[in-house]
């Protein structure tokens, strides 16, 4: 398949890294003030030698490579809240033209799903966007696989850097602004950290769970979503759990209640317990119990696999 | 889809009763002694009250099953070893008739999976086989989405029986023999519990990991794995273990170097101990480090789940 890549952050030259070893052929690459286009395949050392020298990808505009010659449009731009632009007009651009459509980018997904879906309806293209959510862990195949109606719930950790954070204190019985701290040095956590710590990023991956186990009886988006943060924590609630054999994670839930992220109490060797940025979705299922799936939530190698994955399906 | 069940097990039972929320129609059960056929759907009541009083389903032969109007085999009776007979012939008919087959049997997958191949390269119909590894888990499912090339390892536990006995006699501080009288109690183990406590029901799901993971390089059978079982275990062992923050699991392997099944000491609270009846297998990736799926890994509906998600893969 022919591939143009719209973000070129560790998941989008993650993607141009391993789309080879998938057999496909990358033929753009656009960041925010420029492109490369070329529809035998670009030549990828010299764009990001390019992109490391100048800050440049290459001599178009990022429109170009909406107008490329591509399969599929993976859109790896940075999630925006609101409109969640400019990720949603790349994906309307590869709709419109009947062209393939494939997210790691969360907004349009859970800021404007009924818009997705129906500029899906109207092409010939499929959108799919298994690396909005969980990384690497295949939690969208694995509802399609089992189909949304045998799903009724899913609950998990889904944002890396709180998770880091809360077992972090939990091992170590320091405060929050300390382990923030490291973590931002380690690179676990941004410079800043709102996103992460105050649940939206999880809250987002929620939503969209929602939006695919209500299959389009009713659309989610993150005003629907109760969320609630880490950032007030004490160490001390952190003791008083371990001593109960407990320990707290910032944990979501798509139910038929609606969407909820928050911090709560969980059993110190509860399978929701994972340590680090390790992310788990537990899937509550009509006629086959609890369901677990875990793995690698972020990074770029990881998310492209997803992508990748995701491209696939569509072949 | 019209689906033909061959067994009426746990599992056959149930995908008979689940059929109709997945939208299927059952035309066709068969036990080894008899069938009942019906193209417009047979009378699951009428044929189970029979089976119950005089342990017919209907006035058919077997084989008439196999002729029956029918768009899926559903291969669910017990497995066997060596020729993988009569679950291998059942396949079989389906496939020369152009029909899909369903396997919950692993005997044709794990024993003859060179003759099951070739058979299916002959046929229009296409060979499923989720339910034989890992009963509700989605293991094949997610090979198959990742491409069996992104994988390089799996690891596991795949046997709930093995799991149960090994995880009380741990909790517990019990013997062998004690616990697995308490499980033959609780219906967890079998009256002759040999193919799951000598590690043959789990060899024979690392060996059909490794035929799916070896793309037809290599075709694998339960002679070419290395096999140890857990009857030899003394409570001792568990309690040395426990002194150092281990304990024992019955831990199966499909990696470069063949299949082995065996008792290993795993950290006690590793992603691998998982308790009870409980299953897991663990993934090396190439490019997105492990991923752990964890369920329940038998059971009639569970099982029976893993059927229907793979007959609606064929739709």
């Amino acid at each position: 398949m022919k591939l143009a890549i719209m973000g070129v952050g560790a998941v989008g030259r993650s993607v141009v890294d391993l789309a080879p070893d998938y057999g496909h052929v990358v033929t753009a690459v656009a960041d925010s003030s420029s492109a490369a286009v070329d529809p035998s395949g670009i030549d990828v050392d010299a764009v990001f030698d390019r992109k490391e020298r100048g800050g440049v990808v290459g001599s178009g505009d990022p429109e170009d490579a909406l107008d490329a010659e591509y399969d599929v449009l993976v859109e790896a731009t940075p999630t925006t809240l609101g409109d969640a632009e400019p990720g949603f007009s790349h994906v309307r651009a590869a709709l419109e033209r009947d062209r393939h459509a494939v997210l790691a980018n969360k907004g349009p997904v859970a800021e404007r799903y009924g818009d997705l879906m129906a500029l899906e309806r109207e092409s010939e293209g499929t959108v799919q966007f298994e690396a909005a959510v969980g990384g690497a862990i295949p939690i969208l195949s694995t509802i399609a696989d089992f189909g949304p109606s045998q799903i009724s719930a899913a609950r998990g950790v889904l944002n890396g850097t709180a998770n880091f954070v809360l077992s972090r204190m939990a091992a170590e019985g320091l405060g929050y602004e300390h382990v923030l701290a490291e973590a931002q040095d380690l690179g676990v956590a941004e410079a800043d950290p709102a996103f992460d710590v105050d649940g939206t990023d999880a809250a987002l991956k929620f939503v969209i769970l929602s939006n695919v186990l209500s299959q389009g009886e009713r659309v989610y988006s993150l005003e629907d979503a109760t969320v609630e943060g880490i950032r007030d924590i004490p160490a001390s609630a952190l003791d008083l759990a371990a001593e109960d054999g407990r320990t707290v994670r910032l944990i979501g839930e798509a139910t038929a209640d609606g969407v909820r992220v928050g911090p709560r109490l969980v059993p110190q060797h509860d399978a929701l317990a994972v340590s680090g940025t390790r992310n788990i979705v537990q899937f509550e299922t009509v006629n086959a119990g609890q369901l677990h799936l875990s793995g690698r939530g972020a990074g770029g190698p990881e998310t492209a696999t997803a992508i990748l994955s995701d491209v696939g399906r569509l072949e």
